[in-house]
C-alpha cells in the first residue's frame, strides 16, 4: 500500500533528525581538535571561547573552574607560548555520544602531551584521560566541562619507567571555585578515569 | 512534473540507507575507540566483549585466537593494570569501510603504545599498524577480527635508531588455535602491513 | 496542515544534500590518513595519486610542488622505506570543513613523526600542522593542496628541551615550482601555523 503524505512526512521528520546528529558528531569532532591547536599556542581567549557560559574546566586534581569567564583566567595562568617552548596537546581517540534533541553530548579523549620549556631545562612527555560534556548553546555546540585526568606526566631524561613527576595541585596566582570531583594520583600509582559509558 | 508518492518514498528509502551509514560510521569509531581505553588499564573482559561471538584476535606474530571466549583468555595473559605499569595503547588514524546493508566493515588503525612496567624496569614505545573487521549482530557492531601488525617496538632508553625488540613468538600460560596468517618480523625489518583497500 | 508532495519533495532534497556532506566527511577522513599510511613505507605512487591533478604540495620551508606528477617527483626524493628505517607520520585531529555542494573542502591535522635511520644513526621526533584543501574532482576527492608546517623536530637522544633540528630548505635532487608561502622557523623559535577557520 502506497504511504501517504502523514507517513512520508514522518519518516521525513526522522530522517531530519538523523541528519543534524551527523552534522553534531562533525561539529564536537572539530570542537574539541580546535580546542587543542589553541592550548598548543597559548591562544587562551580562542581556547576560552570554545567553553559553554557556565562551562567548567578541572585538570589534573587542580579543582574545578566555573564559567567561561573564570575558564579564561585559569588557562591565562598557563606557560605564555613563546620560542624555546613546547606546549602540545594532541586530541585522541574519541568516544562520542551525542544526544541531538536535547543539544548535549558526552566525550571520552585522550591527549598525549609534549611540555618543554628550554630555559628552564623541562621537558616532558605526559597523557591524560577527558571525559568531557558539550551543551548546544543558541545554536552553538560548546564545552559544558572538560575533566582532563592525568595518567602520567615522566621527564622526557628519564621515561615512564622510571617513575612519574608528580601532579602540581594548585596554579600560581589563582584558585579553583570548587575542590576537585575525582581524588587520584598519577603514574607511577595506578589510575583508572571514570567512564561515561557502560556500552558502545 | 510533481514526484508521486511512490518516488518520494524511494527516495526516503535511500535516504534511510545514508542516515544507518554515517551512524554505523559513529559506532565504529567509538568502537575502536573503546577498546584502546580498555587496553590501556587491563579492563578484558570490557575488551573482550567488544568481540563477536567468533571473532579472531591476531597480534604481533603470536597466532590466532578463535572466538569470544578464547580472545578473552588470550587478554587475560597480558600484563596487570597496576601501579607502576603504563599499557597505553593509543587508537589512531582510521580508514574506515562499511557495508551498511551487509552489516559489515573494514578499518585500518594505528596504534602508539607506550608500555611500561617499573619494577622489571622495561620502557618502550612501540608503534602497530591494524587491519580490522567488523560485523554487525544482533544490531551491535563488534570487531570481528582484529590484527595487529607490529611496525616497531624499541626500548624507551635507545630508540628506534638503534635498533628494535624483536617479537615474543608466544604468550606466557596460552597458545593459539590458528598459525599467524602473516609472516614478518618488525624494525629493524621493513613490514608494511596489508591493506584492506586499493583506493580510498 | 498535510504538507504537498511540493513540500516534502524540498525537504528531500535538503536531507540528499546533508547526506552527502556526511559521506564526505568520512571520504576525506580516509583520504588524510590513507595519505598518512603511504607516506609512512615509502609508498610514493600511491600518495602521489590521492593529489587532485592541479593539487600542490609544500613542506617544511621547502618550496610549492605544483601538480600531481610534479608531487610525485618530489615525494620520490624522500628517504626509501627499507630495513632500518622508520618514517612514520601518523595523521591526527582533523579540524574539518566541507562544502559539499561547492566540491570544496578545508583541514587542519597534525602529523606526529618518528624518523629513523639506523644506519646514518639518525633518531628523532617531530610534529606539524598541516593546512590542506580538498577538491571533488571527477566525482573523488584528493588533495587539493597539502600545506606542513614544522612545530619541532629534535633529535630522540636529546628531546626538545635541549633544542630543536633546524629546517632542511632544500630537498636534494629536486627544487620547486614557487618559493614557499609561509616564512618560518621551526622549535625552538616559535610558530602558529595560520588557521582556516576563526570559529567552529
Amino acid at each position: 500500500m502506497m504511504p501517504t503524505n502523514e507517513d512520508l512526512l514522518a519518516r521525513i521528520e526522522a530522517l531530519e533528525a538523523r541528519a543534524t546528529a551527523a552534522e553534531d558528531y562533525r561539529v564536537l569532532m572539530n570542537l574539541q581538535a580546535a580546542y587543542g591547536y589553541y592550548v598548543d599556542k597559548g591562544l587562551w581567549d580562542k581556547a576560552a571561547d570554545l567553553f559553554a557560559e557556565e562551562g567548567t574546566l578541572e585538570i589534573a586534581g587542580r579543582g574545578v573552574y566555573v564559567g567561561r569567564e573564570r575558564v579564561r583566567e585559569y588557562l591565562k595562568c598557563l606557560p605564555e607560548y613563546r620560542d624555546g617552548v613546547i606546549f602540545n596537546h594532541m586530541q585522541l581517540q574519541p568516544v562520542l555520544h551525542i544526544d541531538s534533541e536535547a543539544g548535549t553530548a558526552k566525550g571520552r579523549w585522550r591527549t598525549l602531551m609534549m611540555v618543554g620549556i628550554m630555559e628552564a631545562e623541562v621537558g616532558r612527555w605526559g597523557e591524560a584521560t577527558y571525559e568531557n560534556t558539550y551543551v548546544r548553546e543558541r545554536g552553538k555546540w560548546r564545552i559544558a566541562s572538560l575533566h582532563g585526568i592525568i595518567n602520567f606526566y615522566c621527564e622526557y631524561d628519564e621515561g615512564w619507567h622510571k617513575g612519574g613527576v608528580p601532579l602540581l595541585r594548585s596554579t600560581e596566582g589563582i584558585s579553583p571555585d570548587r575542590p576537585q570531583t575525582f581524588e587520584y594520583e598519577a603514574h607511577p600509582k595506578a589510575v583508572i578515569a571514570p567512564f561515561h559509558y557502560d556500552e558502545v
